[in-house]
């Protein structure tokens, strides 16, 4: 569908204004009649930029927090150029996922629209971008002859993905940042080797 | 409560048989009625075993896939004494959820049962035992002067026990088990140095 710009700014304001009601309440129970009510648009409204209704602005949802997820992390994902570049990235994901703690807008999401070929999607843009960022960096030091020449830099950017997945999750269960920064850590050492 | 051998026994298959059931079916839709005809026994005796009824169970067969998890590693996680063993650890996991692929029968009884404390101490008492078998692992390959001694071995315990949990998650979205592989490679390869 081609919104025009007016178009594209009232779609917008219902996907930020849905994204700021589902962080502070479960999306299970959340109807589409409640954000309506929050983005003050008719039912009308919503479904002409959501036809397929609550799953596909749930999806649109998603889609907002994943590039959220990357953009917290910026400028430092984008410029991992030099050991202190990387520790600040470090900190920053850190920061970001200690200040969201047990909750998880995303993974919250997630679990509300299943597996469907649309959040799969989601989940593979966001894992794919992240990885790439990360595996330019490598190449990047590498280039640079700050990481030896015989680091994989495609299999230790996979590495580093499942290190903070893993780690937020953990902090989804026990409260603690601990294991994501540990893998964090664990993995920049290695680079350092 | 303390339980004669024949009501161990009975509790038990009560167990397994819900656990047999719950991992071919989506735990969301299965009910105690379903759980009590499978394994033939009374409602009587469900709430005999299971005083709180479905949450109880569920929590037992969610421990009772717990430590299946661990047993499913071993000898390998008990004896992380030697670069051959580690490897034959590494390809015992990676084995272990290729075969399990899309599925997770712990994940899905855990978003069934919710964030209780009944269902956090299973999540942090497999996560714990895991990480103390790892990093008593490592401590073995330091004091057989194969690992340097310069390498934190709590912490890459935790990082080895994100990368993981990681790679799983992953594995639960793209179907592959890159991920998983690429963060226990990794890891392993930090640990030869």
């Amino acid at each position: 569908m081609a919104l025009t710009a007016k178009g594209r700014a009232t779609r917008q304001r219902i996907v930020e204004g849905a994204a700021a009601h589902l962080r502070s309440d479960d999306p299970a129970g959340v109807t589409l009649d409640d954000i309506r009510a929050i983005t003050g648009t008719s039912k009308g409204q919503i479904f002409h930029y959501f036809p397929d209704g609550k799953e596909e602005l749930f999806l649109a949802v998603a889609r907002y927090e994943a590039d959220r997820v990357l953009d917290d992390q910026q400028p430092h994902l984008g410029a991992l150029t030099s050991w202190p570049a990387w520790e600040r990235w470090r900190d920053s994901v850190v920061a970001r996922y200690r200040a969201q703690g047990r909750s998880c807008p995303l993974g919250a999401l997630m679990s509300q629209v299943g597996s469907t070929p649309g959040a799969t999607e989601v989940v593979s843009t966001l894992v794919g971008q992240w990885e790439a960022h990360i595996r330019l960096g490598i190449a990047e030091m590498q280039a640079a002859g700050l990481v030896r020449a015989g680091v994989d830099a495609g299999r230790t950017a996979a590495a580093f993905i499942a290190g903070i997945q893993g780690g937020v999750q953990l902090l989804r269960t026990t409260g603690s940042v601990g294991h994501l920064e540990a893998a964090l850590d664990t993995l920049i050492d290695h680079l350092r080797g």
